[in-house]
């Protein structure tokens, strides 16, 4: 992640910015693909991966020099575990993360004309499911510190064109990311997962992160980290 | 935007090169996406907002040591408020780029057998669809912005990710951009909206800009710009 | 284009082999796409496209170093008329692209299990059409021009792109190559066209080139050529 | 290929590691397409291959600093054979190649519910499906050659673009990989392979793997290798 700098409440409300982005996106492209295809589970899914694909690596290139575009509270968490973000900056970042997230699905609402929040009944329960969570987020990590040290145009490619493929090679379509699943309970369409299936996702979630970490600092250890 | 020189009568041709390109993309596509498709909306909107956002991309590397590659009367705006661009220089851009973009949709009309110009009936009002417009030239706005240090590169695949991205995400499809606006409502394809919805449009898309011009330069105040 | 060097018959094979791959592409993704989709032509011309483009942009990067990736008749004859290929070079780099796109056909069918040759019985006849493939190929060429300092890789990015996008928003599909057009005369699947059909392409082609050619020079005119 | 570091059994686990990712993501996204399309072909084939391509981009950008990103037995034979790799580290490349593949299929169907290994009964026989694997892996091998001295980012999106073009344009759908068809022999889903036509396949790439490196060698031969 790059370096940034500025008062961390400024960087807090870029990174809330990000995941309101970042929501609409996921939510507003569920509901328009659903109502042009009639339904189509697959043709949904196909331009609700390309729409947010595009748009997280849209927003990693904006927003990595103003607060490093971490945009999921486990990533500020490992950065704050590795020493790369200050302990103090954890809850305002991840403060600033959530209050987006739900933000980004109001304003998805207001714009395809429906109530600003309501529970998800989308079943996202079982092994296979947070099976599916730890993988996804362990290839999320795995994609974020293996593009660590190179531009954050890099990382916003492979960030972005992980997560558009991971959509589709998980059975949970790759929610990765706890803000994220948070703010999908309040949204009864094509991306909402219900309140009761997400603590499972968190867990799973961090699992995976921890798992990529460890293995990732193994396998990179001939280089050493730059200052 | 990359620095530009020369006359601004020909800078002005390439800004309507431009958008006679990008508006003959938007038009054509959709028209050919509907044939193709049946009048699939959900194929349609996926080919049209694929052809769109490749050919922005496109044009971007191509016109931006040209001309700036603004190909947006509401860019030109905002960069001579914010004195990047002479406001002598307004009138001719913008005249180019909304001539260039009514010759777009004439030549994909003539590309497919139709008439040089027809009034559009397709209904965008409402709401929903202003508030649309609101969050697609924000985000439109924000990612300009925030590129705007960057290679050109960077910015035409950003501006390209992000609008295909937003042509699903957004229920109006993410016009942003009054030259745009105003050259469709003379097609009566997927891609027109009514002469009498359009106002509405333009003033939302000014609203989106400038709120977002405003909420950047605050994130990036750290940054002084370069001379 | 960038500078390459050594025996024009190596580089003649290097043209041969990037118009064979490419033939390759252009014709089988269109038999896979037309078998799978049990004949939606809007499907088959989403994968088509995609194909296409994807390859031509690897291709360019590949052989750019070697022979300067043309591929493409009107392109090699532009670089002599502008006296950057020798004029002892043209006849070999139209063989090589000729009979390599020629191979790539016959590739193609071997592989689907089709005759090496049938004459096509695609019909793409009238204004409309040789209007589409006038704009195809001065867009095209503004591509080319507007990216020929530019490294190869961003040439390569932005010709692909564009080839992509122009399948969808002209009539024709956007052949905009003679070498193309003649080979696909003699596959009798989605991506031929008639022999009768092909003088016509063939001048609206070139004159789209030229086009393109003169108006990109005037414009660019304020940055002389580097040596 | 990058240069790497580092001892060998390191690097056979990150060259186990991107197999299992990339066969996960094969066989995963097979499963996805094909039930949320109800088992249409095209559809599937067209999220297959677009989420194979960018997760082999990926996987190439991360792991190419780590231990070369071959990721294919057939790489790593040509790479002995033209002494960049040495022999003793070939059969732990292979090993961790074979390994992680059979592991990434397990991932696969454990995320989907499935049994861990079912054999295919998937038929791919025939001469033109041997002539599909000579010619996907030759384009492969040309790909590779070609851009074997430019950076890491480069190789990465021609061969990610090159693989999602193949899908489509070969009879075969591409696998390339000695690795990839040894673990496609054990699920019995959309990307299978029936266990007594992977020799034949095994065969084919092989070949098609010299035939480029033989032919790229010569059309390079005037640029000497940089020690």
């Amino acid at each position: 992640m790059a370096p940034v700098a500025g008062p961390v409440w400024r960087r807090a409300v870029s990174e809330g910015l990000g995941t309101a982005l970042f929501l609409s996106t996921i939510v507003g492209s569920g509901i328009m693909g659903n109502r042009l295809s009639g339904g189509d589970a697959a043709m949904t899914l196909l331009v609700n991966s390309m729409a947010t694909g595009l748009m997280l690596a849209v927003l990693i290139v904006i927003l990595a020099p103003l607060s490093g575009a971490h945009l999921n509270p486990a990533v500020t968490l490992l950065e704050a575990l590795q020493r790369r973000t200050a302990w103090g900056e954890l809850a305002p970042y991840v403060a600033g993360q959530i209050l987006g997230a739900f933000v980004g699905v109001a304003i998805a609402h207001l714009m395809f004309g429906q109530d600003i929040f309501t529970a998800s009944h989308h079943a996202r329960a079982g092994g296979a499911q947070l099976l599916s969570e730890f993988i996804a987020t362990f290839g999320l990590f795995t994609v974020i510190r293996g593009t660590a040290r190179r531009h954050p145009e890099v990382t916003a490619l492979a960030v972005g064109g992980y997560i558009t493929s991971a959509y589709w090679f998980t059975a949970s379509t790759a929610f990765a990311n706890p803000a994220v699943t948070l703010a999908r309970c309040v949204t009864d369409t094509f991306a909402g997962i219900r309140p009761q299936d997400a603590p499972g996702f968190l867990v799973a979630q961090l699992l995976g992160a921890a798992a990529a970490t460890g293995l990732f600092s193994w396998l990179d250890r001939r280089r050493p980290e730059q200052p």
